[in-house]
């Protein structure tokens, strides 16, 4: 498969992202492709100590970079040469089966929505992250595509995040969890609430009810969906609060025992691993006709490795002809 | 001054109640009572064992409880008898210049908005923790009491919370920062969009801007407003990845060090005391013409002691007295 990777958009592009893609090389088959999006004096000459990059990556030229703070919409439409939307382009041709980017999160949803078709039957794309927890993977379900959620989103969410759960974990029949306020019905938002009178008549979704923010670490569910809004502070607080409770538990067992500093920050990696967003490496955009990795912008060599293999998983496990599977059947027993 | 406390609304009541009311005496001047309001028969069952309670504790009966999953609004109207009715109602008419409970918090909120009034000027209460980072203490309102939230709703929780934080840790011109999904403007929904626009021209409010999740552990704001819903989900979202965090950690470091495993329980236990809802005790509702402070269902004896700790600090450091100052002050500025 050719995997296209943007190569000018994380905080340390091209770097980082050329680094990634030589670490991948491992996880690729003989006839696999890198292919790197971006500026091509800039990219050449990284590449130029790099022996053998030709076996295995292309370059193909995008002149114009979007910035992390630009809008998204307007960035697209003013630099159509852009790394991210010559990408999106050429995956919507069928030159790349996949594609990721480490940039500005907004304009890459945004290509994708434009560029590529949504699957049939699909009302809004969704951001999909699995999180580690001691009490085994969940997915979370959308972390910021979609801030403006309506109750047949979140309802989609939980169909198509289960599915990508199961063929990335072999998380068979995930148990589904509406994030709210409370375990009780009558807590919650109007979207919470119609969204789970929705999910109740769906057989193939086996919903939990509720859960709070806790469940998250306890085991409760498999799938947690949530509006883009409450998803993405969710995210940034998880990777926030594994930094500083990891930071300061070091601090607190190195000012205890001096003599064990290397065990205890050995041990604290250990942990703080599982709250590494490099480790998962990238997050799908799911209900898109393609498949798009989000990486985040401060992805390392591990961070942008790990999202090709997410994007080969993807695609090795079909993970869109079984969303659109289940979506037809969902529109099947709706019209019975 | 004559604090209340629900006797019977926590998950251990009247037990933890009753023992955090005794750890609470060294707190206490000596005309100071702490009033549990709860069944009779069974307090004074509880009490007989401890010597010396008449000498600081009152005993006011209140015949019916709500439960943890009942409806707030619904389970105030059938049970004028309730705890949290009476309790409301006792503060209303002057008998307790404060009260607590651990019981259900929907109830509690709705009792204080029903029976005591808003201070002149508010919109709408909302529910200020303390979390103790460290980069420092951030005030996040509201993490409960206001789901529906509007931007002046916002507006007025940054300009109460500030105060609050103030007169608890000492924090004079709070930073304040909008709880979003990015830094930049354009990100985020109308609801962010149209509070900071109305805090940008408040001169008594020091806008950082819109802030992330990560940013409640970097010392970049004081104050973090955001709507209930999402409050609450950080909230107890910090609840159960400290949990989660610690637990691994210790799980690691045992593994690898058998022999310090006492020393390492110990460091543990010092951070997560840092993350633990009974160190800060609870909540206060703010914008009420009362002192209302919310504990967590869970909350134990130091959980109960810490709860009065705050009710004393928020009348000793007259907060809402500085609340009503300050929105008067904005009053004058808008009409000028």
């Amino acid at each position: 498969m050719r995997i296209g990777i943007d190569a000018m958009g994380g905080d340390s592009a091209p770097v980082e992202e050329i680094r990634g893609a030589f670490s991948a090389r491992t996880l690729l088959d003989e006839d696999d492709r890198i292919v790197l999006v971006g500026r091509e004096d800039v990219l050449r000459e990284h590449l130029a100590s790099c022996d053998g990059w030709e076996d295995f990556i292309e370059i193909h030229p995008a002149a114009d970079v979007i910035g992390m703070d630009e809008s998204p919409v307007e960035a697209l439409r003013s630099k159509p040469d852009s790394s991210i939307a010559v990408m999106a382009e050429m995956h919507k041709r069928g030159e790349l089966d996949a594609c990721l980017s480490a940039g500005n999160t907004g304009a890459f949803v945004a290509a994708a929505q434009m560029r590529l078709r949504r699957l049939r039957g699909v009302h809004r794309p969704g951001i999909a992250i699995i999180t580690p927890t001691h009490a085994g993977p969940v997915a979370l379900c959308d972390v910021g595509a979609n801030v403006q959620c309506r109750p047949q989103h979140l309802h989609q969410y939980a169909l198509m995040a289960s599915v990508y759960l199961d063929a990335l974990c072999g998380v068979d029949k995930a148990r589904v969890g509406l994030l709210s306020i409370g375990e009780e019905d009558a807590k919650g938002t109007d979207l919470v609430k119609r969204a789970r009178d929705l999910m109740r008549e769906d057989r193939d979704i086996e919903l939990v009810g509720n859960v709070e923010g806790r469940d998250l670490f306890r085991g409760v569910c498999d799938v947690m969906v949530c509006d883009g809004f409450v998803g993405n502070v969710v995210l940034k607080l998880m990777e926030g609060m594994a930094v500083g409770v990891i930071h300061g538990l070091i601090g607190e067992l190195v000012a205890s025992m001096p003599d064990h500093e290397g065990r205890i920050v050995q041990a604290a990696e250990g942990i703080a691993s599982k709250y590494d967003f490099n480790e998962y490496g990238g997050a799908p955009l799911l209900g898109i006709a393609g498949i798009c990795i989000i990486c985040h912008g401060a992805s390392d060599q591990r961070g942008i490795m790990n999202a090709v293999r997410v994007a080969r998983e993807f695609a090795e496990q079909k993970v869109n002809d079984r969303i659109i599977e289940l979506l037809n059947k969902a529109r099947r027993t709706a019209h019975a």
